[in-house]
């Protein structure tokens, strides 16, 4: 492509509205427009990028079996009442009515579209598995969408949907799923993570989400140092600290903390490590048969956070999680919620595995203004109920026991789960199996964010200077510059000669023809991240050389004219 | 592709609610499904043809220099309302709020997105032309959708659309793009035409429409025999007879013509051609400055039809065109509408150039029940105004001079079209020319039907037997049958050899190796419309031959098994 006949958008300033790198860079870089709040133009270098992006997943999901099918985007809203999620979906699914009144929606996903249609066109396990799959605009109306287009109203997603007759069927499909998924992210050219999303039924783990690592994501993911454990914080499992808890030696003693409300303010004043306190959540209890909700207490040694959803999943624990008031705490323990301790608390107590380990602790006394110090379960206090209740941090063991575990940043780009029978129940979906009686599917669904990973890669992938593209998904792969080539035909008719070369050899080259300064061009090749390129100068040119340099080099190089290509080859293996 | 691992969703029964062959075929053959009016799914065999039109359309359109975006689905109503196309747009606009209650819609098309993008790119008629297209899924919410996806409320479109300082400018990218179109349609491998589709400005017409020929078609179109003229029927031009008109020869006499009203009826009883008659028609005049709107009358030979498009452009008569009722007939005339005649006619008249070359005609006395004969312009009465205001008929002189005309029914699948300065005005976006002074851009726009352009080639190639595909965009350019493979090792085999022989050579394969009797697998691969066929059986294996079939061939041929790849590549030598 020349430059002088595309749409190089580039923008010198940093719009003030956008808060994330890759929304600043994409804006930047002449990627996307804004047309509205959520809703972007892709202009034609960001198109570029996006249709790589899909290419590769389409390739891959092929290459896996999967049949590519397109849904319409205006889905009826019957069969969202089927499902029952017409109702439950709330305010990110987009409604509509057409002319003659009927209610519709701009789909945010397809699972009952897809559901439909097999109901309709399988009819025997013969059939099965079979797994279809889409690339296709959806549309949520999030409540702030933000970030471009990490967070869009209208984005492209790859939806899957596989149908199966029993679950070992599903949990092979689920397996190539996984596989494929790894096979994308890493032609994708991205540092990423397959994580845990959902603790396992039988047979692992129904969920998995799949990361790309970087310091703005915007969720927690957790990973071995030593193993392929890896998990969303969520779902990370915190085990006890290794070897027997140890006995007490000393004596259980009430002191004064007259205002030491916080872990931090009580180690202080006490001289202690948080590690040796613990402190005491009080959260709703489940109502009883007469609806009476009562509170239960939460036990977690003083350095450690609360997992809501691990809380939240506990028998006796009311859904979702709701902490007690200070009213509800001062009328059930007498004191406020600084003083509060485990010892004769009169609410059922549940104890994190870690708080659980701790000997000679420091806890509240349940009266105000003091604290227990010296406390040991069992000789003080009952240890009935232990849980894991609390966020993991770096340094804890692994759960597989191999290593111990890193906390890094992600953005999340893809999602395998197992869907089992939700929607072939509601929307009874069946086939009949080898002895001719019918049997509901089981499903699985496979999302990936492809406008998202545009996003999500630059979040990675990125200096001050600008973008910097994995080759596998630049808009160019190589820019060529040619400096004054107005006023010098022998740099223009060099620059054309190295365009078709590259061109020819199977590179997708970007020749800056433009009449522009050269700081200009460079400036405007590095910020849209083109990953390689070549200078071609007067200079260089009386010397039989021209300059090349990677988008990370620190330096550039000069290097004889013929060796451009084999130069170009040797940092670059992978063409267009 | 392996058919055992692939939706054949062929049907034997003909879908009672498809009107249309190619909706009929592409049910039965497996490519769409229903999901409500208007809406429908490509399954995988459909949307691997509407890829393949993709692909062609976005190959060519990258040839020619325009730049691929792609705009959000999803508009908001502050820009439609900026063009004043909220209000004008109708029904087939579909409207939303989003959860805040902002008014959007689905778009249709995307002039208005377009336009506001470029105002705020473009500066300087130095970035200019320039030219942007997308493919990309639209709505419109048809009161009746029908013919499947012929006329769906869901399809995808390629849009295009150009900016430009000046209408040379214009007229230039009006012409690549032009070229262009006919390119598409070549390689699509469709007999198709372009035609006028809008009387000429100057240099030339503001508009083509571009024509799948196919007999189901809803439109007509007029071409000349032996030049490139070609135009709908709306705008084909009727030239008048050749030569000068006869010099009257008979008297002018009344006569009585008891109950004959029509054309037909009054040649029979006075046993003259059609062609010697002429019929008038009385439709609304323009209302004068006081409101006051009379009648004008419109003279056209008695073979001939009226054009409403042609007459309604015309000065004096009310837009739209209104047929007079039989009581302003009456009151105006005094008889009935088919003793009407343009002699002592006490309103305006406008006479058809075929009309007014008539000698020694017949017409109605304005007597009820009475006809004039020897009728002769000049002398019985006056001829002031003639003008083109029927349809032309096959036979009829070519425009240009060339040739006669025929008409073919045509589906129309593209179109090209000046917009001057409509929105740029409407929307102000402008340029700096080359003085600094701030002009209004000039704007082309360019829609092809990618959808349509599936269900039009099947209109245009099918038989008893189901679909037959160009080369270019079947789904499958050949299928592999193997009879009996799963008792016949060697046939497995050889049909598993040839399959890679084929995919290495560059083809689309699909292998039928499904458990299926061999006429079920010969009518599904016809129905399905696979252009070339081998079968390969037991049979034939011992012989060293196996059978080729192109699918318009009338006769099967036995080959030597090393002759496939040849004689494919004689049938075929475009690959997938």
């Amino acid at each position: 492509m020349r430059a002088s006949r595309y749409l190089i958008a580039t923008q010198k300033e940093t719009p003030s509205d956008a808060e994330v790198i890759s929304h600043q860079l994409m804006l930047r870089a002449g990627m996307i427009r804004k047309l509205a709040a959520g809703l972007y133009t892709w202009l034609p270098m960001g198109l570029r990028t996006l249709r790589k992006v899909e290419r590769i997943v389409r390739e891959e999901m092929d290459k896996s079996g999967a049949q590519e099918v397109l849904m319409p985007a205006v889905q009826p809203a019957e069969l969202w009442q089927e499902s029952g999620r017409w109702e439950e979906y709330g305010g990110e699914l987009l409604r509509m009515n057409d002319r003659h009144g009927r209610e519709f929606c701009f789909g945010p996903t397809h699972e009952e579209v897809i559901t439909d249609l097999i109901r309709n066109e399988l009819k025997s396990y013969k059939e099965l598995p079979a797994n279809f799959y889409q690339i296709q605009t959806k549309f949520r109306d999030e409540r702030r969408p933000r970030f471009g287009v990490m967070r869009a109203r209208e984005f492209i997603m790859k939806d899957a949907y596989s149908f199966h007759i029993n679950a070992d069927s599903l949990d092979e499909t689920y397996q190539v799923m996984h596989r494929t998924y790894c096979a994308i992210f890493d032609r994708l050219g991205l540092n990423y993570r397959p994580v845990q999303a959902d603790s396992g039924a039988i047979g692992g783990s129904a969920s998995h989400e799949f990361h790309v690592l970087a310091d703005s994501g915007e969720d927690d993911i957790v990973f071995s140092t030593d193993s392929d454990y890896a998990a969303n914080i969520e779902k990370a499992e915190a085990v006890a600290p290794a070897g027997e808890r140890a006995a007490p030696a000393e004596e259980m003693t009430q002191i004064a903390t007259p205002d030491q409300r916080t872990i931090d303010a009580i180690s202080e004043f006490l001289n202690i490590d948080a590690t040796r306190t613990v402190k005491t959540l009080l959260v709703k209890a489940e109502a009883d048969e007469e609806g009476n909700a009562g509170l239960i207490a939460l036990i977690l040694r003083g350095d450690h956070t609360l997992n809501e959803i691990k809380a939240e999943n506990l028998k006796g624990v009311a859904e979702p999680l709701t902490m007690a008031t200070d009213e509800e705490i001062e009328s059930a323990v007498g004191c406020k919620a600084g003083s509060i301790g485990p010892v004769n608390l009169k609410v059922p107590v549940i104890v994190d595995r870690s708080a659980a380990h701790l000997a000679d602790f420091v806890c509240g006394a349940n009266k105000e203004g003091y604290h227990l110090t010296g406390v040991n379960w069992e000789r003080d206090l009952p240890l009935d109920r232990v849980e894991d209740i609390r966020n993991v941090v770096e340094g804890d063991a692994s759960p597989d026991g191999k290593g111990t575990l890193e906390i890094r940043r992600g953005i999340e780009v893809g999602h395998i789960f197992k869907l089992g029978n939700k929607y072939s129940t509601a929307m009874n979906a069946t086939v009949l199996d080898e002895n001719g009686k019918t049997v509901i599917m089981d499903m699985g669904c496979y999302g990936i964010g492809v406008s998202r990973i545009v996003a999500a890669s630059i979040e990675q992938n990125h200096d001050d200077k600008g973008i910097i593209w994995p080759d596998a998904i630049a808009p160019f792969q190589v820019a060529i510059v040619t400096l004054n080539a107005h006023k010098t035909p022998a740099v223009a008719e060099a620059g054309e000669k190295l365009y078709e070369q590259l061109q020819q050899a199977g590179y997708d080259v970007l020749l800056d023809d433009r009449k522009e300064r050269p700081g200009v061009k460079f400036a405007d090749m590095e910020l849209m991240g083109i990953p390689h390129r070549f200078v071609i100068s007067d200079r260089g040119l009386a010397a039989g050389t021209l300059e090349y340099k990677g988008r990370r080099d620190a330096d550039k190089q000069d290097i004889a004219i013929e060796e451009a290509l084999p130069v170009l080859a040797k940092a670059s293996p992978q063409k267009g």
